[in-house]
């Protein structure tokens, strides 16, 4: 088993300012491949950090991975600690710079400021060879030793990942060692409970990620293994999403597009999260005919038609609300089904009878059909927020998958 | 200056599947209060690199911090690993965890589960102090050993939270030692040439994070020197969000309140992302009236009221229908101030004349002035949006602080 470590280098990532990404996107090509991600690690931009990640790494791993610390700063160390670990000097490698520049020649202020910034965006240690950047500026570099081949990528993530692709196709194809399965509505415990011969296989690798109300497994190991353990966890559970959606968002565009329905929400607390999470499918057009943000009363009575009587007797987070949020957004974007959210996400709001935490969602169906139901969700208006989210979606993909509301 | 180091366990991690956040989240508050963070570990839950975890750290920190590993399924390793590091037994803290149980006495199922999850959730290394847990289940733990506090928490972000600031509530008071700066529609290098005493200054230091169209500065010193570096940087550049503004959407939502205006938004390419970053910070309700999310012709023209020769002659991809979205949203929410996005994302549906990435932008204020703009953004679909909404909230904090479009 192939061995890498992915390493980010960044006081911005130590200080909170920037969270991590680039390791996690590239760990889950690794992974998909049967590699084995040794470690993630972060330090800081000191030179002798870097130095230090150098030898605690090349000759104890096969790959090591570097993003960060390329840019034209003063901050960015990370060519000129490469070049004090292999003991030589840098050298530009113009061909490849004017290569870059190339692509903002239209655009005479920026090619003026890039063309600045060559000294040091195309400088790479002499013992390196240069990797190129097909959408940024700053080059990359590579160099192998002690049976190490390692990679310093500028972490800009766009292009971190176009650089990863073009210098390890291999890590991008696809694969079949690995599968995931949601299940809708489970404790954790309870999932593993019934499948006790795929979570006890010891030539399965299981994790549990529970994100409520629904759990993923996911199953790794070698391709026949895996399909065969998919396929019994598959049968041992209802409110399974399909083979393939690796998102709720995904099982609602895939549900819709196979009834050959189109879909609509209204959103008070979740303001925008539900329709953002369906449009992050690419395709999501097709279905989806849009969300209607309500924050205002004014807004959820003028557009969407809820009464005046309903927010007057109720209040806007409410049984009643959520159902006439739902059916408007039906109407107004002539859907077949619609979802609806309405609560409180804090930090304030709250009251005894409408705690934060309380939100109301809201279904409706085109033949006529209404509902709505209440969650007390737990956490601070971010998490209140993703899990309202999450529960809209589980429910709009249940309504979808079953054809009715229950 | 004490020292910190970061540690999460789980293979989820490694694998891609969980983006490492709680290490993040932490790092911000070490390194508002002057500590330095090490550095940031992810590592797999074998219990060898639980035990090289502590073996590397354990004398060469002040404080290590290790999330995740303590749920209660069989990939979850922390607690025996930490107890045969210290060589001791384990004991389940039975008064803590009755403690914990109290809180769901009132739904049978979830007691019965979480009674049933007792062991090992209750169960800590008698060598170890337990730490409560105010959210969730597992207990938490902590020993000392050669200067080193070691403190385990459950990886789950809500409780990781509410357990870091229970056990280290100096961490999360306010601090003078750092501002942040946010320019907009500036190239970093610019920026940093127009300071260069702040650049310059060895007592600082400045991190320089771009996200276009706005760049931060982050101003790292003594709360003097910090101060003094923040006024004479926002001396220095038109565009900059007002202080203790952290982002667009705040700033959005603080120059709205401070002239007494209300918003809105019409979306398309970004499927409610806007909305969604306004209605993050909490009270936004104050000021934003709601966003629609018109991803069909349809919606757009019957909601909004986009005219269809509009959609026939020019697409919905247009400087007319970006501008007649953004006048719809005014009108339909009533508000003083709109912005629009229309747009192609990607991967599919661009063309030679309308590549991927191209978004137009409208702007629409209650005065009767109208207005749109183009840009053509890098990335795959979710860069595209991630920026689209950048731009959109820029021009609509710019439209308000100045009260004008231009």
């Amino acid at each position: 088993m192939k061995s890498a470590v992915l390493a980010a280098i960044g006081d911005e990532l130590l200080s909170g300012a920037r969270l991590e990404k680039n390791a996690s996107f590239m760990a889950k090509h690794f992974h998909n491949h049967g590699w084995n991600v040794k470690r993630i690690e972060v330090i800081s931009d000191e030179e002798s950090e870097i130095l230090s990640l150098l030898s605690r790494w090349v000759g104890n791993t096969d790959l090591l991975i570097i993003s960060g610390g390329l840019g034209p700063t003063h901050d960015d160390k990370t060519r000129y600690a490469i070049a004090k670990y292999l003991d030589c000097e840098l050298s530009p490698n113009d061909d490849m710079y004017n290569m870059v520049l190339e692509r903002v020649k239209d655009y005479p202020e920026r090619y003026a400021y890039t063309e600045k910034c060559r000294n040091p965006q195309a400088y790479i240690p002499v013992k390196c060879s240069a990797v190129f950047n097909p959408v940024g500026f700053a080059l990359g570099m590579k160099f192998q030793q002690d049976g190490t081949t390692v990679i310093a990528l500028p972490g800009v993530p766009l292009e971190y990942q176009a650089m990863t692709r073009q210098e390890l196709p291999e890590i991008f194809a696809p694969s079949h060692t690995w599968a995931s399965v949601i299940i809708l509505g489970l404790p954790e415990m309870t999932i593993a409970e019934k499948i006790p011969e795929v979570i006890n296989n010891p030539s399965l690798h299981i994790s549990i990620l529970p994100a409520s109300p629904q759990v993923e497994l996911i199953i790794r190991g070698s391709p026949e293994l895996v399909d065969e353990a998919e396929k019994l966890t598959r049968s041992r559970f209802d409110n399974v999403l399909p083979r393939g959606c690796l998102s709720l968002s995904e099982a609602v565009i895939h549900e819709a597009r196979t009834h050959g329905v189109k879909i609509a929400c209204a959103e008070s607390c979740t303001g925008g999260l539900v329709g953002e999470q369906i449009t992050a499918i690419a395709g999501s057009s097709d279905v989806f005919n849009g969300s209607c943000v309500t924050y205002s009363n004014e807004a959820k009575q003028n557009i969407l038609g809820v009464k005046s009587e309903t927010l007057a007797s109720f209040g806007a987070v409410s049984e009643e609300c959520a159902r006439e949020m739902a059916e408007g957004a039906l109407r107004i974007y002539d859907a077949d089904y619609a979802v609806s959210t309405t609560g409180i996400a804090g930090p304030d709001g709250g009251s005894e009878s409408k705690p934060v935490g309380t939100v109301w969602f809201g279904l409706a169906s085109k033949n006529g059909e209404s509902h709505s139901f209440m969650k007390k969700l737990p956490g601070n208006r971010g998490e209140v927020r993703t899990r309202a989210v999450r529960f809209a979606l589980c429910e709009l993909w249940k309504m979808i998958y079953t054809s009715k509301i229950y």
